[in-house]
């Protein structure tokens, strides 16, 4: 048997597995360290109270004969979700039919399997710095990545100055890892670039409900022009807290179309149907009550808290004159290493001088590099005393 | 933008669109009919009472702070699951390591995406008649499918006899939609021949639960040799109801190795890990308890409440002298359309007539047609119903 060869072009992921050996080391060289761990983007906050009854509720349906469900037909999402999810669009200002929303297990999923309904071989954009999975996905599909450069010149928002030929371009906003969120008229000229040159945006939403910024977009859709060639990718692991949970979706407007005409919506949802069969029922009940007014509430408490969490770093920063991005409209926070320092460096002073684990920037691509991640998804114990160790 | 040329190439899923539009016309026409559906092969059968407790404590844990938890670190599954998998293939008597099993969402995604480790334009072997998924996901992958034929003479088990330059072999037993399972010799000339040939094989073993005779393996690796050549599908949509809950593994021996002497289980677990975030800790519990003692017992009770429709849809085609495969070791009955009638004119027949809805075997594939599949899933008192019926 071959196997496909685009695997030996991936990068080892030797990130995170770095991250966790020198936390080890150091756990090993000093076990009464109290180490705060500020590097991975998972939240802490427990499930909303209309989420955990919705499930309870739904996992009690599933016992009972009467109630029990079984397949989720044709495998795209219950309609009482789905209509869920054009009401919170609606709730944004923004008009998306129930029909061109796809549910998934998450964003994550979406955001590399969705290349399997373009052109193998296909010239993609992906900015850098970058969540790693756009460049391991395409590498997997053999696509040609070409890099757009998000830098403290641009304020971590790359502009739309892309070479001819690109037929993917992947924008994550608000930014992971940067933080950074781009303006209406930034992504408008995104949307007339990609209008002009028939490339097609993949807008991943992940972080839109941390934007408290009412002038900043939380939907590509908001933009004129993005129903003709955007795809927009979101989740609820954010903004519900659902990491754990699996629920995202994917929103594919009628109107995009590939050259030959072909639907993009008629696409996905063919390789969903056929290579998915659906998220859970008892999930999907959880993602519609995380969309009622008392789970919005309860979902928004928890955002408020890593919010309040993302400004008590931020201000440490501050009075320690470190420059960052991020930190409002984001979970995450992106500091300039102080002096001139490099990732990896300024990452072990503050493990073995701070005990506290952040995420090296240089792991997100050479742009990353004299940059660190802090999340905002701590405990508020945790982010206090990090903050206090900081200073 | 460019799409995936290969989506161009795949028929039409007309088949369960074209039944239920029958169904409805069928409806329209005759108001009070009491249509008994034994067409889709999905579960009715509540969920076991351990798996309901099991998944309502686990919802109550991801609402309290103390034992909320986030992404499964990994996403190839809690521990605890691999563990009560690996044990519930010790109880079949085969030692697989609990690090070879990488959960999932299902069997239907697995079966699919597993073709993403592969040589693209791979060429493949499927049964004719196959679930229709082995071909759409291949068709979508550009992959050279050939078909093997089940048929009457061979008892719907194809023999090994490939032509050259096969790369993979989908191998489903019992099989979806004829109900046939191979016997342990037979799936030994199988490895025999994958072994000398060096293709793998993608093992569907969803329906092992169902197999009562002690004789039949329930597992590819219950045959020697398999270890070196085999790949193992299985799910929780059968054993344990899961259809609407979603588990399912995949088993990628250490041993497996590519040409080149890539392991195959480290190339699959980059795979889920890249493009997959892993399953719900709510249906990861559930599924641990469907697999405990207890759950298994209360499983095994729903497995022989569908066990005995099957032998109540076969013994009143047996009065027909009706010839048919399956029903016993499988879900599913498959019976040869009587007088020589075509699979939709019995279809309809059985519609029209008898209020029941089947599915035709020629929408498997051509070695289905003049054949007809019956589901044992339904509840008992329609299926005696339909029994009377046909009567």
């Amino acid at each position: 048997m071959n196997i496909n060869q685009n695997y030996s072009n991936l990068q080892d992921s030797y990130l995170f597995r770095t991250i966790a050996q020198r936390v080890s080391a150091r756990k090993a060289e000093n076990p009464g360290a109290g180490i705060i761990r500020l590097g991975i983007g998972d939240v802490t906050r427990p499930l909303a109270p209309a989420v955990v009854d919705a499930m309870g509720k739904a996992v009690r349906e599933m016992g009972d004969a009467a109630t029990f469900r079984g397949y989720d037909d044709g495998g795209v999402g219950y309609d009482f979700l789905r209509d869920a999810i054009a009401g919170y669009y609606k709730s944004k200002g923004v008009d998306i039919g129930a029909d061109e929303i796809i549910v998934s297990d998450g964003a994550k999923s979406d955001v590399g399997n969705i290349l399997d309904i373009f052109r193998p071989g296909a010239t993609v954009a992906v900015p850098d710095p970058v969540y790693p999975v756009y460049v391991d996905a395409n590498v997997m599909a053999g696509n040609k990545i070409v890099y757009i450069d998000g830098n403290e010149e641009n304020g971590f928002l790359p502009s739309p100055d892309l070479p001819d030929g690109v037929d993917i371009v992947y924008i994550c906003s608000p930014n992971n890892p940067t933080g950074a969120a781009y303006s209406r008229e930034q992504l408008r000229r995104w949307t007339d670039q990609a209008l002009s040159s028939g490339a097609v945006i993949l807008f991943d939403a992940a972080y839109e409900s941390f934007i408290t910024d009412p002038a900043l977009p939380r939907s590509i859709f908001e933009i004129e022009g993005a129903r003709r060639c955007a795809v927009e990718i979101c989740s609820f692991s954010k903004l519900a807290g659902f990491t754990g949970v699996r629920c995202g979706y994917t929103v594919v407007p009628r109107e995009l179309r590939a050259g030959e005409g072909k639907s993009l919506l008629e696409l996905w949802k063919r390789r969903q149907t056929t290579k998915f069969n659906g998220v859970s029922y008892i999930t999907q009940r959880g993602a519609e009550a995380a969309l009622s007014p008392e789970g919005l509430a309860q979902c928004r408490e928890n955002i408020a808290y890593y919010g309040e969490n993302a400004r008590i770093i931020g201000a440490a920063l501050e009075k320690l004159g470190i420059r960052y991005f991020g930190g409002v409209n984001a979970p995450y926070i992106w500091l300039r290493c102080p002096d001139g320092v490099g990732s990896w460096e300024y990452f072990d002073y503050l493990l073995n001088e701070k005990d506290i684990v952040s995420t090296p920037g240089a792991g997100f691509g050479k742009n990353g590099e004299g940059f660190l991640r802090l999340t905002a998804f701590g405990t508020r114990e945790n982010t206090e005393e990090a903050a206090a160790r900081l200073g």
